[in-house]
């Protein structure tokens, strides 16, 4: 299997039903379009309801989990990842995400939001009213704001097409 | 897609040609059995070996990178984390791994295997003549030592059987 | 030597001349109450600011780096701390000070002043106008602002008196 | 406060008497030469009796810990890091220690010696029989053997007088 394109997506442990519905859709649509979801991989909020989302429709979730073993772990995640790190695994969520996709959420939300624009990763705020503040703090990375999980799609397609990650990937062979 | 069984595979990034052929025939095996190969996802020694052999047969390659981007990178690893965090990595690759199967390798290889028998991680040993040295040291993880990729197939069937990981696995319905 | 105070500066890599004062300031300050400063490490802005103030009054300095030795490292650090970790260790800065003071600053700061609330650690913004954003995320972290240095000393002693970490460390005989 | 030469002291959390009546002594021997001692930070072990040894002397302690916090750490650590990131920490110990001294223990100092070997710092094993199996292993990094921690500390020195280490800290002005 070639070199997949991973869409991260980030949000709230805690969420609003309206998140978690939004979050939901947006797994469907990643795994509708042969990419790989990867989130926090724990079982609450935008991280579970995304793993579902996904999983309905057979696509593959990876979950970058802050613990050491599977407690706590969302069932609809495929390759979960321990890092027994903590927040710190925040970090590598942004580095192995393609495009970050980030829905309401608290500080740690926030954080990834910060380390990927640190990193220089696309990201992609769904419904989150955060542009305002992180738009002067930007630097490589490229940050923009829509409403719905459509809406990002074509934000995500928009920017694979731009970058050779869109081109590269169906001409590798195995 | 249901959560998956992840094999890791160490060993050292300059490895004997044997040493890589064996590698290469332990990515096909874990492939063949439909299993996830994880490694260290680098481009040379077992790493780039083993990839290549579950490449070859379409199997899924996770690779857990020291850097924070795809330099340096196999072309067989379909699924990057980028960690951003040097030989720190090291823990992830072990935590992640439903079984650790280790060919010969330096100081880093060394360090994988103590971090498994640390973590609990069932450790198999290819061609690896260190178990009169870690022997003594292994804590709740279980150490073995075998000849070849074969054999160490065997080994974990053994595990996954003796586990619910070989169970539970295909019990679960999305 | 019993277990000492650890005061966190946090803060742009390229900050404004006024912040680079305030930040040696600060640093000045804690060096003169006895505590140890500790930053980020790196030869720039508010970290080498406040390191440069706490080193003239002969002060501990601790520095956190990204990387694996003294490259782009403040002359002024006594105690560097190698991670080899990049961003993670914005983790580490915040997770080891008893109070985190957060100077403005681009995408790292915020992640810093977000790891610490996510984590219960308190945080002080100098002259940073974050307060409104940060606010209703914060969880068991408390959240001030103030304008000057002095006041975060005020704020800081505030909160040693309030917990037990002001009381118990003259009481520990070595 | 100039930069400090940084000596870590490695070894198990379940030490032998005799074992920990050496590590106490390491700890003496490295406050007297006003080194700062750095380990794992834990209540237990070499870790334990090292850091005691250092406090009597009035030496400063810097004890990395794999928590997020002091639960389990040692009384006697005056500067406590923690990095909320288990053995992934010990990365960390071995990049900050000007030199890693090792008694005997487990898989975890097992890891510490690979990895300290593999970024290249000395590491001198202190009456752990070990020599033998990382010697082929080692890269960069130079390994010796000796008995005793005043055998350490001569190596120490002579390790320091070699390297730029110990001519330069004494030539920093703040």
């Amino acid at each position: 299997m070639y070199r997949q394109v991973v869409i991260g997506v980030m949000g709230g442990a805690n969420a609003k039903p309206e998140v978690e519905k939004a979050a939901f859709e947006m797994g469907v649509l990643i795994a509708d379009h042969g990419w790989i979801l990867l989130n926090g991989g724990r079982d609450s909020g935008v991280m579970a309801a995304s793993a579902r989302g996904a999983a309905t429709r057979g696509g593959i979730t990876v979950g970058i989990l802050p613990g050491e073993g599977p407690a706590g772990m969302s069932e609809h995640i495929s390759i979960p990842i321990f890092t027994g790190m903590g927040m710190a695994r925040n970090c590598i969520n942004v580095l192995s995400s393609t495009v970050v996709v980030a829905f309401p959420g608290g500080p740690g939300t926030i954080s990834e939001i910060a380390l990927a624009l640190k990193y220089g990763r696309p990201v992609i705020l769904v419904g989150f009213d955060a542009d305002g503040f992180f738009s002067p703090t930007k630097k490589d990375g490229s940050l923009s704001s829509v409403a719905t999980p459509k809406q990002a799609i074509d934000k995500i397609k928009e920017y694979l097409n731009r970058t050779d990650r869109g081109r590269k990937a169906p001409s590798r062979n195995r």
